[in-house]
């Protein structure tokens, strides 16, 4: 019980130490009244994106609560039913809370981030590191703190610790139920934004990016906020509270061996792994002329040694068994391999993206041909880590001499795998503020200098979010291992038989889920983006005065707009993902729903990593083309190559990061049904 | 034994048949010398690329064998190695020497049909189809022959009936590896040389389709038949001669219920299946003015209804349970589900290909992803409809009363959906005879009443060469289930849990697998197409009176480099598919590689799927457009459109089909190592 007293405190010093990080990052300078006037406008779009958003989720949310209630209840399990409904309720709602803060510290720190760049980099990096940072700590801390209470809250009802972590795993499904929901809508509203203002101002309209005049400019700069910000947010504070409440289950598993303390060994390690954070994130200064990623490179490696410290030293103290340390270092060793694989696939310096490049230079076909070959290519090195990573933590597990400490062994390498979370969550959140921050100073027409820097800062801020969307996916194949062990343990099944018809046909129909799902959040991102390109072309017609600057455009209405279309948009693939699990575990029952949840997990982590890495290298095919290659700007190879990357778009940043957050849903999903399946 | 005979003596018989209708097509007339002319260098074409197409595969065919041999020999299993070795060799010469007497057969047809043509359609359709009849019975009585007689010469050196069928194991193993290569070679053929053709020819040189100035238009010609004609047939063969095989292991399974007519039972069906095509070529004739394809369904429902009939009296008689049968006819109504669905997804007149044609109006990257959204959702029904013929069959198995009778019932359920495959091929190589009397017509400046009716027929035959696909992946599923169980009695396991940390990396393998050979087949295309595309240049510069007509271009330098260059890219792909396979049996184990086999299968299903139907979308989309419809021809909606098509092209072509393969070799590989596994 200390140890939840110890995880909680920590958890709860972290969040003071996000105020404090906040406080500082507020008291920096707004800059230029034409900055800050973007930033409002950004600032109100984001918000009332949200606030439509969470009310969509929360009526859907309240509906799921209740039929989880009743559904428990009506086959006589009405304190299961109250326990889930009830732990589902404050897992979304905390992670909800969690997105909602830390987005709107987001959009208040790219003004001030554009404001930096006026003084250089250094300072610019700073306020968009620590911005990122109060997002990245709030969350992961937030996550860790629901657990802890409700933890804590059992306990003082009286009930047995080792019955508490499954009466707990609603607080997964509610987390997952809300991330799917703001990853799909954040995802579509993004690239739906993106490609309407591509389409109709540079082609029809033939305005730069980023145009003041453009009516959907400010919905594309909302975007970055609502999809990338927001929606990764809950996508890894699902993470972390799944993988949390997965390892618990399993240390329940172990209570003879460990007793309480292999329970709460995966709360203390996060607790470490967020102080591990708050150094790191002090160690990434740079200096005027650094290259900035290095710094931030920097920060990591720093959070990641300390974190194998801190692990090291936990392991010793609460397990007793340093086999279990040698996990985690399979875990923490897989998260940087899988940064360098992500590079590899996504950066201009290396074949992958170059390949591209130069097919493009045969047309549009060639161009889509080649990305795509290359998207599926980058699934093998990625199996071929997951897969030695999972031998590997498993072999250091079973050396452990514990019962079943193989399947310990992977479930620890997933929390070093995690263990850096908050950190590289702060990189990704570093992207949108860099990103906006740019976008703020092109619109304001702020001086040369202060775009200059932000554009530098822009670049490195796309590199941290295709690193985090690897670094996300490696740790839900990772987590996926895990929570299968849970989901086994809760329905009281040793096997799953693949050999059986009715397994084989839940794994079959797992695979065709995640296909089923990516069509849909591909389609869905155009058919929101005919709303507000549609809307684009009204407002040039009904405002003739926009292209002379004499009118200003409705950038809220355009908001708005792409708003209900997202929301609109997302109700389809999201109620798939939701009933489909329920139904295979109704009609085929509980072996036949972990065959449908292991090869739907395998089948989204290829597919994801296919989107995501595709997507990137697209896009960098695109950039590389741009810095003058093959032709540069405006010559038919970049026509080519702007194709790929407009595919890339709802591939990388729509269907993939939903794919992270169905696995997960999946996941939690049937741990927090078992019951029904059994 | 009698029944052995019997299923001997109908293949002979249909082999006499298919001679007889050889001689019918010979004999028709061959038209204008220029039609000759043309259909002459077509035909050294195509012999010059499987001759050394042949050369290449049987190189590597002799290596397996001897490593077969060794292997099992060093394992101390010297009877294992030379049986397994012997049949593979079998196999792979049956499957070749039917792959070669089909095609010559084709491009002896393609003539035909084009002189028919002047004559009116019906005469053109009744040529076209039996050349197709012809490659159809040749290849599924090739394949029943080659297993009878190994049955037989087993049984003459004194075997027990029941360990004979594993003896045979290696026939399927040498057939698929067979298939692999000449679907990969003859795939990337196909396509590069028309990526190639069109890409030089319609973008650089201006010039039609199809236009004999184009050097590499007698490549895209031979490509016809030697990607869908070749290729094609392997894949059936191979289908058959699998599924043959799996089902006998299962029959000597069920020996204590049976006896030796379980282990007969898929011979005596398939011969009879035999002669329900036969009488089906027959019955479809067609009137002038009639709709061809009307006419061609018509003899796949006569087909289909007498395959249904045999298939009553061969269960009664032979089995005496009629539940089977029911489990027969629910393979038989997938199949004819399969052909809905996939004209679903795939022709005009439905929503899918006009959603694609709608996003071709906002430019290329829209067109490709409508398309790929159509080819990921076509897997929602396929999968719905596996599903469905799985549980019914295995619940009609089970009700017969028979220890294991569900899982004999979906083996059943899969000789239903084989029953017709003659026909189907029939029908499918009726697609390049049709395509190539087109192209012949064209080329040849034949008259315009020719051309029109080869340009019915040419759009017939795209429609059932479409539904061939949808029929190879269907019955390829419900194949996949037999041969795994085959599997399984092999290595003596009965269940494969997915629980296990290495059955689960070896099912994550197995999915990998097959985005990693997507990816290595869809670049191929690419590499292999800048070799004809160089060289077509290399001709007109070499030759600057292509262009006027003075000059005739060098049509077979132009297949001999394509030849080259496909065969050379065909390797990596070919042996990846070999070796992933072998390295996961040997240091994963037996369970392990059940895991990768299984997984590895679900995910081509869907994958294969997914790359037909998106390819089949595109094509037509484009087709659509050419009709007249949103702009027509020329117009920028069609540019986008072509856009698709071109990507589409290796998609359903070449990785497509060479899934369905994979599929099937990593199941008759698993068998024929089966025991090194163990």
């Amino acid at each position: 019980m200390d140890y939840n007293l110890l995880a909680l405190g920590i958890s709860l010093l972290a969040l003071v130490f996000a105020a404090f990080l906040a406080k500082w990052v507020l008291r920096q300078p707004q800059g230029s009244s034409s900055l800050q006037e973007v930033s409002n406008i950004i600032k109100q779009g984001a918000s009332a994106f949200l606030k439509r958003q969470y009310r969509t989720i929360g009526f859907i949310g309240m509906i799921l609560a209740l039929l989880l209630f009743f559904v428990y209840g009506f086959s006589g399990k009405w304190d299961q039913g109250w326990q889930t409904a009830l732990a589902f309720v404050f897992g979304a709602a905390s992670s909800a809370i969690a997105g909602i803060v830390a987005m709107s510290m987001s959009v208040r720190s790219n003004v001030r981030a554009a404001a930096a760049a006026e003084d250089g980099l250094p300072g610019a990096l700073k306020v968009a590191l620590r911005g990122g940072a109060v997002s990245g700590i709030i969350i992961v801390s937030m996550s860790l703190l629901g657990i802890s209470l409700l933890f804590l809250f059992y306990s003082l009802l009286g009930y047995d610790f080792i019955k508490i972590p499954s009466l707990i795993v609603g607080y997964g499904f509610g987390a997952s139920l809300v991330a799917l929901f703001a990853q799909l809508g954040g995802g579509i509203f993004t690239k739906a934004a993106d490609v309407g203002a591509d389409l109709v101002g540079k082609i029809e309209a033939g305005i730069p990016e980023d145009d003041p005049r453009n009516p959907a400019v400010i919905a594309d700069l909302v975007g970055d906020n609502v999809g990338d910000c927001a929606g990764r947010g809950a996508d890894i504070f699902e993470s972390t509270a799944a993988e949390n409440i997965g390892a618990m289950i399993l240390g329940v598993a172990l209570y003879p061996v460990f007793g309480i303390k292999g329970i709460m060994f995966p709360l203390v390690l996060r607790a470490f792994g967020l102080i591990a954070t708050i150094i790191g994130i002090y160690s990434a200064k740079s200096k005027e002329g650094d290259n900035p990623m290095k710094s931030l490179n920097k920060g990591y490696w720093v959070t990641s040694i300390l974190a194998a410290i801190a692990f090291y030293f936990v392991t010793d103290i609460m397990l007793g068994n340093l086999w279990f340390f040698w996990a985690g270092i399979v875990g923490i060793v897989n998260s940087i391999a899988f940064v360098y694989i992500t590079q590899y696939y996504t950066e201009s310096r290396f074949r992958p993206v170059r390949e591209i490049a130069t097919a493009s230079q045969t047309g549009h076909a060639t161009n889509i041909i080649s990305g795509f070959a290359v998207g599926l290519e980058s699934t093998g090195l990625t199996v071929v880590g997951i897969s030695a990573s999972l031998l590997l933590s498993y072999w250091f597990g079973s050396q452990s001499g514990v019962p079943t400490g193989g399947l310990y062994g992977t479930a620890v390498a997933t929390m070093g795998m995690l263990a850096t979370a908050a950190y590289v969550l702060a990189m990704d959140v570093f992207g949108p503020i860099t990103d906006n921050a740019g976008g703020i100073a092109e619109m304001s027409n702020a001086p040369e200098k202060i775009r200059k820097t932000t554009d530098k800062l822009d670049a490195v801020g796309n590199t941290t979010k295709a690193l985090t969307k690897g670094y996300a996916i490696g740790s839900a194949a990772l987590a996926a291992f895990l929570l299968f062990s849970a989901y086994l343990e809760e329905v009281h099944i040793s096997i799953v038989d693949l050999a059986k018809v009715k397994v084989f046909v839940g794994a079959l129909i797992g695979a065709m889920l995640v296909f089923l799902f990516s069509s849909l959040a591909i389609r869905a991102v155009g058919k929101a983006a005919y709303y507000i390109i549609n809307d684009v072309r009204a407002q040039f017609k009904e405002k003739p005065g926009i292209m002379s600057g004499s009118e200003k455009p409705d950038y809220a209405r355009a908001v708005d707009i792409t708003t209900r279309g997202a929301l609109k948009e997302m109700i389809l693939p999201g109620i798939l993902a939701v009933t489909v699990p329920i139904l295979v575990g109704i009609f085929l029952r509980a072996e036949a729903e972990a065959g449908f949840l292991m090869v739907g997990t395998i089948t989204g982590i290829l597919m994801a990593t296919m989107m995501n890495n595709g997507g990137g290298a697209w896009d960098n095919a695109k950039k590389y083309i741009e810095e003058g290659h093959l032709g540069g700007k405006k010559s038919a190879t970049h026509a080519a190559a702007v194709t790929g990357d407009t595919v890339g778009d709802p591939f990388k940043d729509t269907a993939g990061p939903s794919l992270h957050v169905l696995i997960k849903l999946l996941s939690t999903l049937t741990l927090a049904l078992a019951l029904l399946f059994i």
